[in-house]
């Protein structure tokens, strides 16, 4: 995950709560991709350091646990560059201008000049992330699966170069994650400033909900509500899946007016965060960057013996 | 240098001269470069290692001393590839493909693919080397120059990004070197096939010179030479700047005869090339790859101070 802002519930939803129950199946490596977000936020690195601490507090608010996996960042391991510039030797140039979400981010992504040799390289580095720990299995949203093929395509390319066998090709782990959209009723996306952040206050949770869209059809309270068309009704049904039913009845019947529904919305928002706003005073900074070098040092055990044996294949020395 | 190769007479005049009596000036770093090696020989990158230990023998009896300079192994410094990879992340692509010698050597290089991400980097990673060691000078050739321009361009875009200085510009050091063809009289090229190693042995070097172009206008012994024409010739006012004025001479008035020039010529380049040879049975592989682990000791104190302040700047942990 990219160090670039505050974690929201887009986030929780999207991804930690995935990540959390992987742990049961796989040995877990979860990453802070710190390079990563320095390709969009070069100009303007100054809160790499301090969002990189403050995403991993919500990693393990969200139940991520350094006992079991391994937490650790990318900047902190050598071998992240040294695999990202052995793969860059290796890697059509073509592949990498064909990447579908190239394009559309240069595009997209206002503010920020992509137009790097860093950017271009971006699935790369992803790649090097991958094969580093010789990752079986990588959890993706849909739009990451050409940069995961791209890691599948460089293996094989590798393999068939070299004459052996040095990494297994990732699979996705596509996760089905419920549909999440701003409080606005929009995408929800940091710079449309329509977001929960995991460590919000109370306060500002009631504040925001208090403004959300609901069912633009239903004018009095007595009038019959159409909660398929609420935004609020639809946060009840991501983070209610076993109650929202009887609420969406109550709404359906007018037994449940908007007001009422918001302000209960916003109080079960402020329980369900409570653990993240929790772990701000349980996580100093120093804590967690004692997690960082301890996962650091368990990473680096496999980083170092997968380098040896990349290098020794390249008919490098070491 | 990149060990793509043994070394020839060209890389003594070229280069290896000129780095013995840069010793007397500066603080130097000599490194083998095998990342970049790698950029045109990853299809068959078996003998990088052996070409490695090879060119630093050569370098050696050349006069490089391990005990005034640094000499080591880009790969086995991580940082390299640390920097490139924090380099890469601001260098505008539009850089690169303006680079006059990238279109050059991807017309001009036959039989390797360099269309790839990594190669169009090739000046992204020198400038990581020479800005790892905050060099203040590179001796480089003329066409070496706008990769040189590019690193110095890259430090001021780095300090009017980060506001803050953390290189020196690196100025060229244009090395003039006397001009030496090939044996056949074309561009000296190993794809040519018209070059004297530097550990030769002496019935080679007496077959390749016996061989050699010399004044097509003289047909007979008694005809007046013309050394300026005269690839043999060349090679004397190359090698002996001091002796040559007489043997051209003798030439021009028909006292030496091209069989006799010839063999003297072989003599006094197995003379000159006697060093070479006699350092293949002073340095083993392993004597070489301890002066290696040394070097690569005293790179590493510079390069990790380097990096620390070049991820503190770009707001990374360590």
């Amino acid at each position: 995950m990219r160090p670039t802002g505050q974690l929201h519930l887009g986030h929780l939803v999207g991804a930690l709560t995935n990540w959390k129950s992987l742990q049961d199946d796989y040995d877990c490596f979860f990453m802070v991709a710190d390079y990563h977000a320095l390709m969009s936020e070069y100009a303007h690195p100054e809160r790499i350091r301090e969002w990189s601490i403050d995403n991993v507090i919500d990693w393990l608010a969200a139940g991520i646990d350094p006992s079991r996996s391994v937490i650790f960042r990318q900047s902190d391991i050598p071998q992240h560059a040294e695999l990202f510039t052995m793969l860059a030797i290796v890697t059509p140039l073509g592949w990498l201008e064909r990447v579908p979400t190239y394009k559309e981010q240069l595009r997209e992504i206002a503010g920020r000049d992509l137009a790097t040799y860093g950017f271009l390289g971006y699935p790369v580095l992803q790649a090097a992330d991958i094969l580093l720990y010789k990752a079986h299995a990588v959890p993706v949203g849909e739009d990451q699966l050409p940069h995961l093929e791209l890691a599948r395509e460089l293996v094989r390319r590798i393999h068939s170069l070299l004459k052996t066998e040095l990494f297994p090709e990732p699979k996705p782990l596509l996760t089905e994650a419920p549909k999440l959209s701003g409080t606005d009723g929009r995408k929800m996306s940091k710079s449309y400033g329509n977001t929960v952040a995991l460590a919000e206050s109370p306060d500002a949770i009631r504040a925001t909900v208090q403004k959300m869209f609901t069912d633009p059809q239903r004018i009095k309270m007595t009038d019959a509500g159409h909660p398929e068309t609420c935004n609020a009704c639809g946060y009840w049904k991501v983070f209610s899946p076993e109650g929202y039913a009887r609420l969406w009845e109550e709404c359906r019947t007018a037994a449940r007016g908007c007001v009422q529904n918001k302000r209960e919305l916003a109080e079960s928002l402020i329980a369900l965060t409570e653990p993240f706003r929790a772990a701000r005073s349980r996580y100093s900074a120093d804590a967690v960057e004692r997690i960082l070098q301890e996962g650091a040092k368990k990473a680096r055990l496999v980083a170092q013996q997968t380098i040896a044996e990349v290098k020794h294949a390249f008919g490098l020395a070491g």
